[in-house]
């Protein structure tokens, strides 16, 4: 997950910009702070320059300085965030679906957007019965072995398809799809049924159902789910409950 | 609420740095997409400049070009976001207070956080049946006028509460408190209690019920509400609901 977070494998950038954005995505999930040795060491960029960039960034407040002399990724960066529009209008519109899949269900319900060849979660609601899955918002799978991709995958262009056979099927969990030929079937199954299940695909003992939100060309631009637990969750139970919320959402999407 | 998103009255910055997140705060709410021309106007930054930044900035997803030649707020500015340990922490330690606290009521759930005279809100859970209140995930409100805020001053710092009055109390609904000394005895009210109501403070027709979420020192680190129509919402009743979560939430911050 590190090479997808961070440019670890690159030459420290020239810019001053680009020397600041190193810095910040320095930061990974669980660094409550770093100190700035520990961002030196990261980045490879040069002590006194570290200082300074953390200087200009805390007087935005997009980090913070602790009291310990550490750095931590600050309030400012995380309201910015919360404005981007490719989360922000896909999360308000869904926001009712969600709620009604959750409240039918008490199961954890997922809702995901495609980026590149893995899938973001923009939101989770999480069920209180259900396996405690590691997926969180902001965080990031791959497409193939998780019930949001295939669904998404089902209905892309043929390129981005290629795309992911390309950058290799990855193994994730014992029942991930790692044949490129079953992958593509499992695919053209889930365009004609409209939904995807995946079987432990991701982590063991967990199961979920996915169908895809669409664009007026029948694209699709996310994904919602419900998960839970394999031996006590019937997916094709809930597939119907899925499907309708996803077909709810993609017309409130068209007509936004 | 611009002045509190923008430095749109300070010069232009003379750092590169700086220039770049003049650009990247230039986007409000609302805002899909911004052309070069529109964001050279709101920065006062030059074109050149402005194409540069927003070049280099896409290139490390943080900002996005549309096919019409526009720019919007990028999705791994959204990832980033979702890592700052502010809102991750307490929105996970948060989760399943929130829901239940949902479950049992149906009413619009919030948590925030207190940053500086103002509240960010950390997670909102939107009820059916109740008002579409303005507030927002990511968003701000003025702490004197809302639940959530009253709850936070209450059990913080008396210099903070004094940054507030020098602040002003500025109207926000008609019955916002816009006097010292009711809003300094209304605070004393919330402390002995440890609840805080508030009815049309912030926008007619709304009332709510919050609750601080408290440190070891006593100190406010959060607040939850409920909120809903005044006329079919009883505050009071859903007084102790809301404390329960929220000292459930406080206990569970301080173990883990």
């Amino acid at each position: 997950m590190r090479s997808t977070q961070r440019n670890t494998s690159r030459e420290v950038p020239n810019s001053v910009l680009g020397r600041a954005l190193t810095v910040l995505t320095a930061f990974e999930l669980g660094d409550d702070e770093l100190s700035l040795a520990e961002l030196v060491r990261r980045t490879g960029v040069a002590k006194a320059t570290v200082h300074r960039l953390v200087t200009e960034l805390a007087e935005w407040r997009v980090v913070e300085r602790t009291p310990g002399g550490g750095v931590r990724l600050g309030i400012r960066l995380f309201e910015l965030g919360q404005l981007v529009p490719r989360q922000l209008g896909l999360r308000e519109a869904a926001a009712p679906f969600l709620a009604d899949l959750f409240e039918a269900t008490h199961e954890t319900v997922h809702l995901a957007t495609p980026d590149g060849t893995e899938v973001v979660y923009v939101q989770k609601l999480e069920g209180r019965a259900g396996p405690r899955v590691p997926s969180r918002v902001g965080g990031r799978m791959p497409m193939h072995c998780t019930g949001v991709g295939k669904a998404m995958l089902a209905f892309a262009p043929p390129e981005l398809v290629d795309e992911v056979l390309r950058a290799g099927l990855t193994r994730r969990a014992p029942r991930t799809i790692i044949a490129p030929g079953l992958l593509s079937a499992e695919l053209e199954r889930i365009h004609e049924r409209g939904v995807a299940y995946e079987r432990e695909e991701s982590g063991i003992g967990v199961t979920c159902v996915a169908a895809p939100v669409l664009d007026a060309d029948s694209r699709a631009v996310a994904a919602l789910s419900i998960t839970g637990w394999v031996n006590r969750f019937d997916p094709e139970r809930l597939a119907p409950a899925v499907r309708t919320a996803a077909l709810g959402l993609s017309r409130r999407l068209r007509h936004l």
